[in-house]
């Protein structure tokens, strides 16, 4: 099918690009991650593992800092702490989710914007608003990246999002302002949304439900990207009914294979920035 | 008519709890607001008229300084320092618009969020989006407050916005998505404008475009929110035609007496609000 985004393909490309950025360092440090975990969560170890291998495939040096599972609120604070203050490391993730115990905002506030690569910080999601950085949240980046590989036109485009959370719908929504896009931010409460739904040229569903987009949702000129990551009966599966909807729109993202690899490429491409901002 | 919203009516009504809680202040140090203006900008001249006179009218100390057309990025940093260590200052603005030499987005990130009035600065706008405070930009606060106080719902409600602008059009759509309404965000670009505003159930213009909003962009329930502030051969007009789509929609801002009021009462109220947090 011509129709289908490869996130693979695209992710591939960028990787390729930052593996031959990195290899031609010479005489200075090369650029580092910081993996911070708390606890051993199955999806957190498998997320972390791929994010290990795709820096590791580049040349990128990284850190996997693993912490146990009761670990306290100062005690995580003091480990990014050390972690901001480390010159060797450009970037810190904090992989989530975080245990209870534990108040993910004040964590994300903590890291340095300079050394913040998922862009999470209240600091980086402003900049991201006010369109002062190229530094966006790994998610949202990749799916701008796949939309301008394929050309597809944002100026004056109805974008749909489904979904609003802090790591993907609303920065991609200000993001997508920001670039010109009419853009419709739907939630669990939204009225008609089949309706609103239909009438996008771009629709982006980070619902984080399967099965949600049915052909009632789309037309045939609508560009749809799954950023849905769903477990059903232990096959992972995106929000769009793919063999329902697929065959009919003008540009689809799979899942596996779409949104989810260029999160990592994306993700290891803010670590690289970082590390020429810092350098 | 009953259908109008009067800002010039809350905005009084929150004046008055401010001066309540302000002269019961004893044997501490009262709230002060540090206004900065470059230059001598007529329209800012006026709008810091406003605040000034408002300040003194609820027993809020106030510092006015008002700096050469041609100072220096480095020397009006410097002026912002001075302010963010002045412990006695709890809030602090500088007027826009800030002449060409003058970067506004650093002067806006230099101010420490714990004295950011206005809530343009990163940090600020960044927790606004993650919904982790509650101090908003003034004109997005006094909106919000004007649609609670007539009890308009905005859960599920679609709430469309046009303009995109950093002070208005972006943290007002981040806070109404916070807030579960569905959001359409449209700007100069945007296709089928009218088609979009007359399904809203609110409709905010901030497009700074005079009689923009006719009654091709309205239904009977619509509520509309007037944020433009136009000067017409002298007179001060928003972007509605008022006289044409007052009689017809459920709720309608006048302007003047609208959103304009509202702003500097919310500015102010953001000043206590730092007080309190910074006492």
């Amino acid at each position: 099918m011509s129709n289908i985004i490869s996130g693979k393909e695209l992710s591939n490309i960028i990787l390729d690009g930052l593996k031959n950025k990195i290899s031609k360092i010479k005489e200075k440090r090369l650029p580092k991650i910081a993996i911070v975990q708390v606890g051993d969560n199955s999806a957190s170890n498998k997320y972390i593992k791929h994010k290990i291998k795709g820096a590791n495939n580049i040349g990128m040096l990284n850190e996997y800092i693993k912490l146990k599972e009761d670990i306290t609120q100062s005690e995580l604070e003091l480990q990014i702490k050390k972690l901001n203050e480390d010159t060797s490391v450009d970037g810190i993730i904090v992989q989530l989710p975080l245990p209870k115990q534990i108040n993910a905002n004040t964590i994300n506030s903590l890291i340095y914007p300079s050394k913040d690569a998922d862009g999470f910080n209240p600091t980086t999601i402003g900049n991201v608003v006010l369109n002062n950085t190229d530094i966006y949240p790994a998610t949202p980046s990749g799916i701008i990246k796949l939309l301008e590989w394929k050309n597809i036109n944002l100026v004056g485009s109805n974008v749909v999002i489904i979904g609003r959370s802090n790591i993907v719908g609303k920065p991609l929504a200000n993001i997508l302002i920001n670039k010109s896009a009419t853009v419709t931010i739907c939630n669990t409460k939204t009225r008609n949304l089949e309706e609103i739904a239909t009438n996008a040229d771009i629709l982006i569903s980070a619902a984080g439900s399967a099965n949600l987009i049915n052909k009632n949702f789309i037309n045939k000129n609508t560009v749809v990207i799954d950023v849905g990551a769903n477990f059903i009966d232990g096959h992972y599966c995106g929000d769009v009914n793919f063999s329902e909807v697929g065959e009919i729109v003008k540009y689809i993202t799979p899942v596996p294979g779409g949104v989810g690899p260029m999160t990592i490429a994306c993700l290891l491409e803010n670590v690289y920035k970082l590390y020429l901002k810092n350098n």
